[in-house]
């Protein structure tokens, strides 16, 4: 295997940039990977529970759940790679201090630990140990050490892509929610935290991210902006997808880009977050949350359209072309199958 | 990278096998590997504190520190097999449930967890995933999982050789020590565990393993039997090079095999468990553990031997030749310089 693997780009096809987090975004990747060898994830960084809520207190670095989600996608898809992904999504089950660590979060934290030791002085690597991982000679070492902690992970891991935070700092996610109080429904309520937003038996309205207006991950921004595609979706659509709206470097990048700009609609409504959601409502709590973003397609399954009219509708005020596609499994499960999805994609990029 | 690196042995140079634990083998392997690209490492299982402790006593599984080590010791020499060899040796250091975790140690945990899992059922792979790692198709899984997940990391790891345990149960060591009641010098006691017999002030006397006479483990057997060298030491004497004698299937493999049985003496006596030996009472130590051990060559560096004839005629009681030579770092520092061993062993193997 390449040396440079995972932060080198050389390959073929467009540049391609996917944001999300979750399961969402690894249905994405593992249709893009087969799109183009140019291509890039940004993560969202706001989980707060199990072993990344454990990490990120523990400490205090980015969560890394979700990048090891999508790190995992990205293995390659010979026997050692599968084993690696596999190995990375592994959870130690026990009675005891480890038990629900999944392992890929733990390697993550160790190569940020590392590099922030190492550029502490406090650990000297031994004599002809790299100081710049991840970069060709020249390039320079990224300014973050979150970032050159994950293009080391995805280097190790042999990975087809490159992953990165959406931001520099681990953030909170928080949501007006109605619905909760069964007394007064209308009422509004604030829940705070992502895997408190995710499974609210409420009606989230809005989410905000704490801090408001962080800082983005430089590197993600560029990416962005020098991209040919960007996809947005599917995945849970306030924590993981709008999410990237609400940092207003990488929304202007969004807005910017000459990316051929592609918003892919989850099947199915999600138990918690989008309860209830039609696909139009879906594209509706985008645009309240991001009333200048203009997107360029808009990827929706027929099958799980009940009002046509409607997402048209929905889908022209944001300025977009509605592809409809049979993209989720032929069982019928409200879930993207990866191969389908790649030929949607390869279609729309190349046109 | 070869996908079938760490268990394929198809490389040239004689095959070699290593018998240690801790820092001595891994300069052991370091030297090796320079000689033969068909290495096994054979490492102690006693280990009792530390990560390895706290995981043997979580997981119930094999103590995984040394097994780490050795691993780390044959990553490759590019800057990718360097790094994971770091990230290997990495130890969290926080006030949390982490602290003081080696990497290594987790990765071998989980594919062992990984393992369990799967040949009880409870976690079937997803389609096309191998149930059979490490191995060439037709010849079959390794009876034991601690050796399959062994054969898994190395070739994760790119590892150049294969490492295992000397036993398929975790150990526990005992010694007989005086000179730990000031008052009663003469007394012996027995203190319990590794990690107190490799810091006793006392004296150690000898060493025994509990449960006595443990099953070898069968891998590690047959690689003796198949060597055409076989290297001892260097390494905590009782506790990493001696116990290996008390595993009787394994000393009787060691006895039988016609490989060249090559002996390599520590440079200095070690703090806690040899403090005040001399080289040919760490000979004596050793004949008195195996009376029925013959050794081909012992290695000795001159300037570290105080009385040459006391010292060859332990040699010569062994049944074996003193080979003398410059092994030492030449800053004087009483550690093994891989490269010079090389040279030793590449003559010695060769003979």
């Amino acid at each position: 295997m390449s040396s440079l693997q995972g932060t080198e780009q050389a390959g073929g096809g467009p540049k391609v940039v996917a944001l999300g987090g979750g399961h969402g975004l690894s249905a994405s990747l593992s249709a893009l990977r087969q799109v183009t060898e140019r291509l890039t994830a940004v993560v969202t960084v706001a989980d707060d529970g199990g072993s990344s809520g454990r990490l990120r207190s523990e400490f205090g670095v980015l969560p890394p759940g979700d990048l090891r989600q999508a790190l995992a996608a990205l293995c390659g898809d010979d026997e050692w790679g599968r084993t690696w992904a596999e190995v990375l999504q592994h959870r130690f089950a026990s009675d005891g201090e480890l038990s629900g660590h999944a392992v890929g979060n733990l390697l993550i934290v160790a190569l940020w630990e590392r590099l922030a030791q190492r550029s502490s002085g406090s650990v000297p690597g031994p004599p002809g140990t790299p100081d710049t991982p991840g970069t060709e000679a020249g390039t320079g070492m990224p300014a973050d050490r979150h970032v050159a902690g994950l293009d080391w992970v995805a280097r190790l891991l042999g990975a087809r892509g490159r992953v990165l935070p959406m931001c520099a700092v681990p953030l909170r996610i928080t949501a007006q929610v109605d619905g909760l109080d069964p007394a007064n429904p209308a009422l509004v309520e604030t829940v705070r935290g992502q895997s408190e937003v995710a499974s609210t038996p409420g009606r989230v309205r809005s989410v905000a991210l704490e801090p408001p207006d962080p800082p983005a991950c430089p590197e993600a921004v560029a990416a962005v902006r020098e991209a040919d595609g960007v996809v947005l979706g599917p995945g849970s659509w306030f924590t993981s997808v709008l999410v990237h709206l609400l940092v207003p470097e990488l929304a202007a990048a969004l807005h910017e880009t000459k990316a051929r700009r592609i918003l892919t609609l989850n099947l199915a409504p999600q138990a918690g977050e989008t309860r209830g959601f039609s696909p139009e409502r879906h594209l509706e709590v985008l645009a309240a949350h991001a009333p200048d973003l203009r997107v360029d397609v808009v990827v929706a399954d027929d099958a799980f359209v009940a009002d046509h009219p409607a997402l048209v509708d929905a889908t022209t005020r944001l300025g977009a072309e509605l592809v409809l596609a049979d993209v989720a499994w032929t069982d019928g499960s409200p879930k993207h199958d990866p191969q389908r999805l790649a030929r949607v994609y390869a279609k729309v990029l190349s046109s």
